[in-house]
């Protein structure tokens, strides 16, 4: 049977092999770490990559807390208990270069005691997904991110894609601009055992799902980083980075969720762009590539 | 007796006031209007001032708006009633120079048909205030600030300031931060009347907070804008607007009441930097203007 022991180990060393990958691709900069605790119980390992010759800020949190729930956690998972354990791996990357899209990555492992008591099974769930969010969006790129993780799905659950891609397409959705983030990809959360399914193969899952980040984000980096652009792509990609910056402190849970359980702040918001711009009332060129990008930004592309 | 069609044009007038003295200030940028118009009803002139001189972008909104309240609303309301109407004005100014504070200001009015019958007074409340946000804290300016906006409210009622001013400590506060947006100002929700205050005293002294703004800012921006900055000091700037966006996004009531209730995002979000940057981590030098400066965005400073 799986422990959280386990689980958190794995998902340490899942860190390990991304930054070490990471830093091999970029070639330059080199990962910073900042080991924390959280006042409560547990702590993490803050990795943050800066001004490298790809990326701009790369940030590869790994964290195991526990501690008590706050009441408004507590509410929104309708917990009766006060009791958590949880931990991840999280990944956003801000590329320096308009044609390498921002990628972010999550896979989760929460839990909390059962409230029928310590002999039973404690209530668990997985969590995770990545999506992509390119500056301009190419549909080649986007096709082969698809694949990519559609052929990780299939190879746990038949089901698993056609679940999470629309899971994706809801959760990264900004509301007030009426667009998605970006090109989606996998979402899934409280996911849990069943008949069909067991821990084991969830847990096998987020792992192939966390060791398939590299292949995929490698090639999507090497496919564009030596593209030349011009000074007016480098502002729309800050304008798309504002976007990005609205997705995150207006609706992405996990951030909210940081917030809350007085999570360190800078490992939390370190998904926020190094530059972003806001810029009144913009419209795109009719027929310019970053209408089409425009054009989109919308749920229910089916890229595979 | 006040109503809402008198409130609502003599705060259009005060927005007519605002956007012909802040281009005077300016003296090169002159404001473009955009009329819109809510579905559901109502709608109002938003005006915005780009790349000017002093101001790298001013918002001076006004907006009359009615018709169905959301239930996320009501509930935050703890409204039993559908119908609403809202009128008020709203300011954000980002200058360019990082010596010239940023400011906001607030001035609204919102009614709804009583619960007992339509030929019973409607309930009904003012809210309004001013924030300012300087990017360096210069304590001249502050006390200046403060002692403006005492006198405005003195002329009204005595306890104004002193029930405002921490109110506005405590909303115009970063929680996860744990600093104050910036100095501060005076803060007021749900005013209504009672024995001792009539609706005529309130509606007057909203009207006289709209109209000091303009004598308050711009003294503000005749002390700062022919200061020199270096580089480093804009770039300073820059971080600083990024905490004025996670504010905004995160905590401000307006802007969430604007997304929820279907308000025009580019009128709600002018509010937003034009450019914002997040560095990782940053920590002030020991003895920097910077750092004095983060020591003062606290609670509690008595500036007059």
């Amino acid at each position: 049977m799986i422990n959280k022991e386990q689980i958190a180990a794995d998902y340490r060393l899942i860190q390990d092999e991304i930054t070490a990958a990471l830093e091999l691709t970029d070639g330059k900069a080199k990962f910073k770490e900042e080991l924390w605790e959280r006042e409560g119980g547990g702590g993490g390992r803050t990795r943050i990559m800066q001004n490298g010759t790809i990326f701009e800020r790369g940030g590869v949190n790994f964290s195991a807390v526990q501690g008590n729930l706050p009441e408004s956690v507590k509410k929104a998972f309708k917990a009766e208990q006060d009791e958590f354990f949880a931990t991840g791996v999280s990944i956003v990357i801000h590329p320096n270069h308009p044609m390498v899209p921002i990628i972010h990555m999550n896979i989760r492992y929460f839990e909390m005691p059962s409230t029928l008591g310590t002999d039973h099974e404690p209530v668990r769930w997985f969590g995770g997904g990545i999506d992509l969010t390119p500056h301009y969006i190419l549909e080649d790129d986007a096709r082969f991110f698809h694949a990519q993780l559609k052929s990780v799905c299939d190879e746990f659950n038949a089901d698993f894609y056609k679940r999470f891609k629309p899971w994706a397409d809801d959760y990264f959705f900004i509301k007030h601009r009426n667009e998605t983030r970006g090109i989606g990809g996998i979402f899934y959360d409280r996911l849990t055992a069943n008949n069909e399914l067991s821990w084991e193969t969830i847990f096998e899952f987020s792992k192939a799902l966390g060791r398939s980040f590299i292949p995929t984000y490698t090639e999507l980096v090497n496919r564009n980083r030596d593209k030349t652009f011009t000074e007016e792509q480098q502002l729309w990609q800050y304008q798309r980075r504002s976007r990005y910056a609205e997705f995150n402190l207006v609706y992405d849970a996990g951030t909210k969720f940081g917030l809350e359980t007085n999570g360190r702040i800078e490992s939390i918001l370190m998904s926020l762009p190094p530059t972003a711009k806001w810029v009144y009332d913009f419209h795109a060129k009719p027929g310019s590539e970053e209408e089409k990008t425009l054009s989109l930004l919308k749920k229910g592309i089916d890229w595979v």
